[in-house]
């Protein structure tokens, strides 16, 4: 089949998942989690090949360890029969009213059709997505990455089997296996077929996305993210917050690259933050005036280094950390409307006017008051599933649950109205 | 000023704007009723330059309707105190809930940022936008058509000067002079000033943006729109709203494209039909089976003829009607998900399990059950104002009004929290 071809079957299959009963995308979602199980020695077989093959092509220890399913499936399996379990949004039925005219007017949430998802090297997105997009009745295109191919051809097969075996065209799942990077550009015109895409991966992916789609694409991945030490900030709390930030996964997006310092308890924050966050490994990228008190209180790390002017905007992604002293809110606030990507920034305050203040003018995905933005996730805001973290303004913004992967009708009853 | 140095005005605006009192931007929108008023000879004399130039220039006479203001500012001038009267969507918090772990989350409604409009010859589109957009805390980029620049030249002016007056800034509005579409090209790459764009127009100019933008686009403007006649449809109610539909105002989206009649109401329902809408003006393209029927009871019209393929995939903004029996309610379905832009589609019958059939299988921004698709409009479902008619799944579908030219943010309050 070409693309085309496979944008039409998905299509058509999506008319079918649309109107698929609840019980019956969930008991699909519970033969694949079994299947899952079933398969494991299949699937990770095909997935050892996919490993030792990128081994020995040089791949990253990172990237291959997001590679492996090694001691993997049970949690994934968990993770879709955790999807089964959740509200179906699709068929509920929101803003109701009945107009002075008489006409019964009501929105009622639908799926959106196909999605087109474009991956990496990770082989449990394959699981995913397809888990969520068989949930809330969507059919899907996937495109991964081709370190994975056999992993994904062995898990595709498997979600074909459970849709087969629970009377949904397996159809629905359209999976491209020529790992040609011409075909993502061909897929990413396809919008007579395709309703969204969905890039999960790094920043040039979503770029690649956006530039060249004529299908609105859910941006986002890339987080520039500050906390601001107010004067009146809890110093032994906000110290925590930043470790907690910067420290627990470095590798990630709400991870922390800023820490903006407000003149006032610079000369105490400072020297504190350096002696807990050196012993983590981390190292400062510091402005002038940081770097002077370091010196002062003798909290200089071997490691710390001034800041070049593009370090503010710089996603580290790593054990390295922007320190800058501010002599305002405000000042704190400009410096994150400037360089923030608007995924996740905060305040770390005592002061209910100075949070508010942050609060209604910094505009990010998510903006917090005395917490971690290591919390931008959808398991950790309480949606049960991820779909993506959207950093752009419409449709959805911020983590993106099951809702976000659907879209609404307006369904109008008359007794015969017309309009005058 | 270059395209980019506008961009980068109504960006920083935007962010003035978004944090803007509700009663700030009110008074701003009745300033601006109020200069709509005063400056009336003022606006009424540009407006006659372009309407003269167009007229010589051999504009059709519906075009040269769009253009002119004569009688319609005192309309324009209400139309604006009535968004000054309704309720800001802006800051409104939705979603509240305290997590297990303390979190307090929330939602809340931020503005879009800056809107990029594209119009062509209704100059009514700059007042409506820029009071839309005000009300909603949206900077705005717009670009006109060259058939009214002196009309929209001067309307900005009072805007400007509205915003002015009310100590907002005048930047918050960019209007492009230029009307060279190379500039409309290069708007449409400026996502990082303009956060969506909103063509306002024709199908081509939607395709265009679609196919051009890197800016996330609300596509919509397009409606292929079939109305059902059910076997148990009452046919002095069907005719009435397909007279409705039809003959209403042909020209617009919502307007009656397609009628399919089930074949065991047919006979009665086709002779019916033909001479009441012949009487309208109306003419048939149709099916081989409604030409018998109509022909057999003699009520072919003079320019009543059989429907060509492509026929049924045409928008026909006019009072040509596509008539056509189908065998059951799943075939006229069929035909529909076809045939139909997913604008308004609608279903006339007495019997209940049909009309919820037909709504659920269905895929339209708008469904409708015995009543005319005319409805398909913001001030006619009861939103006060009217964005655009999206007739895409993403953000909004179907008709938009203030809320759906807002985003959200993410509020997270802790008090210390960190990840575990």
């Amino acid at each position: 089949m070409n693309l085309k071809e496979m944008g039409l079957a998905a299509k058509k299959a999506a008319m079918i998942l649309a109107r698929a009963e609840t019980a019956q995308k969930n008991q699909t979602l519970r033969t694949l989690a079994a299947l899952l199980l079933e398969r494991k020695s299949e699937i990770l077989a095909a997935n050892a090949s996919d490993f030792n093959e990128a081994k020995s092509g040089g791949m990253s220890h990172a990237m291959l360890d997001r590679l492996s399913l090694e001691g993997r499936l049970e949690g994934l399996a968990e993770d879709v029969l955790r999807i089964a379990g959740m509200q179906d949004p699709v068929g509920q039925v929101f803003e109701e009213k009945t107009l002075p005219n008489g006409l019964e007017v009501s929105k009622v949430r639908t799926p959106i059709g196909v999605l087109g998802v474009v991956y990496e090297a990770r082989p449990n997105v394959t699981i995913d997505i397809a888990a969520l997009a068989i949930k809330t009745g969507n059919a899907a295109v996937l495109r991964g990455g081709s370190e994975t191919l056999r992993t994904n051809k062995a898990l595709v097969g498997l979600i074909k089997e459970a849709l087969e075996e629970n009377k949904l065209p397996p159809s629905a799942l359209q999976f491209i296996e020529n790992t040609d990077r011409a075909l993502v550009r061909e897929m990413l015109a396809l919008h007579q077929y395709i309703d969204v895409i969905i890039p999960r991966g790094g920043s040039g992916l979503h770029q690649f996305c956006r530039e060249n789609s004529r299908i609105p694409v859910i941006t986002g991945g890339i987080g520039i993210c500050h906390l601001y030490v107010d004067e009146t900030a809890d110093l032994e709390e906000a110290l925590l917050i930043i470790q907690n930030a910067k420290v627990q996964r470095p590798t990630v997006c709400n991870a922390l690259d800023t820490a903006l310092v407000h003149r006032a308890a610079a000369r105490s924050f400072l020297p504190m933050l350096a002696k807990t966050l050196h012993l983590d490994g981390v190292s400062f990228r510091m402005d002038k005036e940081s770097e002077e008190i370091l010196r002062e209180a003798k909290a200089l790390g071997d490691d710390d280094v001034l800041a070049q002017s593009d370090d503010w905007d710089t996603e580290w992604l790593s054990l390295i950390l922007g320190v800058k002293v501010v002599s305002s809110l405000e000042e704190a606030i400009a410096h994150i409307t400037l360089h923030s990507t608007g995924h996740s920034d905060g305040i770390l305050t005592k002061t209910p006017k100075h949070a508010d203040f942050f609060v209604q003018a910094v505009d990010s995905a998510a903006v917090y008051v005395n917490a971690s933005t290591r919390f931008t996730d959808g398991s950790q805001l309480g949606l049960g599933a991820e779909v993506a973290i959207s950093t752009q303004k419409l449709h959805a913004r911020g983590p993106m649950g099951l809702p976000e992967l659907t879209s609404y009708k307006w369904v109008v009853r008359g007794k015969g109205h017309v309009r005058p």
